[in-house]
């Protein structure tokens, strides 16, 4: 594929990949990856007449072997623009919600611990936390089961979340799949997903978590949203 | 707002400065904290008739990038006096423990998983443990649900303490807030606090913990404090 | 015992030697082990007349002290042949996997925790995760009690593994011991067999997880090993 | 207290803080201690006339600021004869420990989570793994409820162990202090307490653990314990 950018999509281009390698940094800091499974992806909106473009991981690359020239420029229909290694092989999905959701520049997907637990058994992370009220306004939804191989992994993203409030799915049997305004509020979200699965989960343990009013999530997420803004 | 200092009002205030800073990084260290869902906060008593400020966390920074100059400077009242950035969005809630609680000089509130699992289901932290007779003196308690956006988490954290020996509130379906006689004080208690939490969490799905009779803690809890002062 | 070599097969082995010392950093890194208590080693295979031999690391050494120097090198009988210090006491059980089981280039023991819960109570980890179709093929099975000193723990890890994909079995009551293609993919085995231990075990506390069908299984599976190659 | 020391016994003074002082590092390492909560001390036995002494942490100082010579040293009735700070809080214990068994050179006490909550439900860690018929021998017990102050810690530390292959004891609703012929062992059987803590802990909420023979464990220790020597 022959692609031409203009200087300044060039750079924009470059700009986020240095972003997207030092945010796969942070999914080892926050303890969401094992070996290599998981990634993060950011949109480059296109300019000066050039197409939107997706920086993402290289597959199977080590985390400790990541550098920004080994990110991967993508189309967003997943083809490989630039890149000395194959794109991640969730590449596919993450193109899909660029794709479907026009709102979205960043997506991170990881396998981490207690939320894909709660991913093998088909549950919801239920809202009992003022801080899901803030950062997911209500539970975090279950996607449905779905292949790799084909769109049914992206489609399931974007129909579960498209009427959702919550930046983060559950898809059954997988993991979590997180989405933002950049791939830094993905990364914020799936760090967050991780937590809140892993405090739900101790409570659970506990005894019967106590129910917060619809109202009051509702007040908790408007005003959380206002003051850091939209994922 | 306009605000004159003495030369020695001033300098106390970049000491609780760089002291405040400091202290976040305890916070990543014993894992109490995801992104940025945590704060430290340090009464300045007014010396050379100034009134007493606050020194607490900027609102939204990441705990990569705080830097003793980017804490900001509040009155009891929670408004900002010196800072390039607005306070933590919780500063109401420290603002109103110092205005009625003043032995106390150093707040803590954070998310921490196990803790914040207690607050989910209502419970207090049962104490079978030695370490917390030492540090709490009995049970951690549970304070009332309450919305940011007013006094109301305030006063809930002042009514649940201000009758308790504990040094730590739950506060329902949040987390905890811990005081100190000074901020490392309250630190240490939001430490031992997850510590405990965790540590009771363990024994709960174990089975039935052994109760320590009453003069037995009271025991304990005199003698630690008497050793290591008062909180 | 008197050995020549080639300079081709003693640059293979000195190339091994580097290889295992720097693998045992990963079962630190991902928290695989506690003190000593996990071992790494590959095979060399004979070139020039030269029979295979196996890199292990030694007996006692705590991770801190191991450099490539400090690597043993044992034939397949578990003979030490080079080396300053004992073989791992597990050596004989590596020896014996190396000698009946041709494709095998790594191996790796460890007491990683819940891996070895699982194998306490001798119940395999059942497969309802994405990352376990792909990495294991199915569930991850235990292997018969056995007490170290002769080729019991050998023999029990053949008969288990030789008709299975998965690249771990659970030793009961004693721990995971992973196969690979070399060492780095015995390694990574160990850390994922880790990873899907916790993440199931949470699962099954939350409940009841939900069946992966076979077919799928195996279509995860045939995928990711022919992208990622055979373990 | 006046004592004077021949320069060999000032030396193995010496060497001892610098070692029990990097021994505390391996304390934060492994994850046992919170805060300062922790302490590990040596025996140094007396030479050139000189009566045994023993070096020990000082008193709540944070582990970061601990240097070998803010370590402190105290007659085996736990008097202070060297050191800038008071002894740990828990040195009558460790002091009676070593008056009692002469055997032993090094004793660790902790709160780590997992064998404290097992110390809260008085509960002994039950033996089904290999690694702990290697290294303890069968369970690890639980000692009395005693409080700090007096005699009845050391005491009840001593007759639980006196007559058990372990070298941890489960002190009641307090925690673990472990026993070895150095301060090194008595650290490393610190650190295999809280892993088997923690994977007994996971077993017993995955099922019921298989049982291991009485004369298997009886084999497994006496092998370990005659390639590792005795604790």
């Amino acid at each position: 594929m022959t692609v031409t950018w203009s200087p300044a999509m060039a750079e924009a281009i470059e700009k986020a990949r240095v972003e997207v390698c030092e945010l796969h940094s942070e999914l080892i800091k926050w303890g969401l990856v094992v070996w290599t499974a998981g990634n993060v992806s950011q949109r480059v909106r296109g300019i000066d007449g050039a197409d939107d473009v997706l920086v993402i991981k290289p597959s199977g690359v080590t985390y400790d072997s990541l550098t920004p020239a080994s990110m991967v420029v993508c189309d967003l229909e997943g083809n490989l623009i630039v890149g000395a290694h194959s794109p991640s092989s969730d590449t596919a999905a993450h193109a899909y919600v660029y794709r479907h959701m026009d709102e979205v520049g960043g997506v991170v997907h990881t396998h981490s611990t207690y939320a894909t637990a709660f991913a093998a058994v088909g549950k919801p992370i239920p809202c009992h936390l003022t801080m899901m009220g803030d950062e997911f306004g209500g539970e975090i939804p279950v996607g449905p089961f779905a292949l790799i191989g084909d769109d049914s992994i992206g489609q399931g993203i974007v129909e579960t979340l498209k009427d959702s409030r919550s930046p983060a799915v559950l898809m059954q049997n997988h993991g979590p799949f997180t989405i933002g305004k950049d791939a830094k509020a993905a990364v914020k979200a799936a760090a967050m997903t991780e937590e809140v699965a892993r405090t739900m989960f101790v409570a659970l343990q506990l005894g019967d978590p106590i129910a917060i009013p619809q109202e009051k999530i509702d007040s908790l997420y408007a005003r959380y949203q206002n003051v850091y803004g939209q994922h």
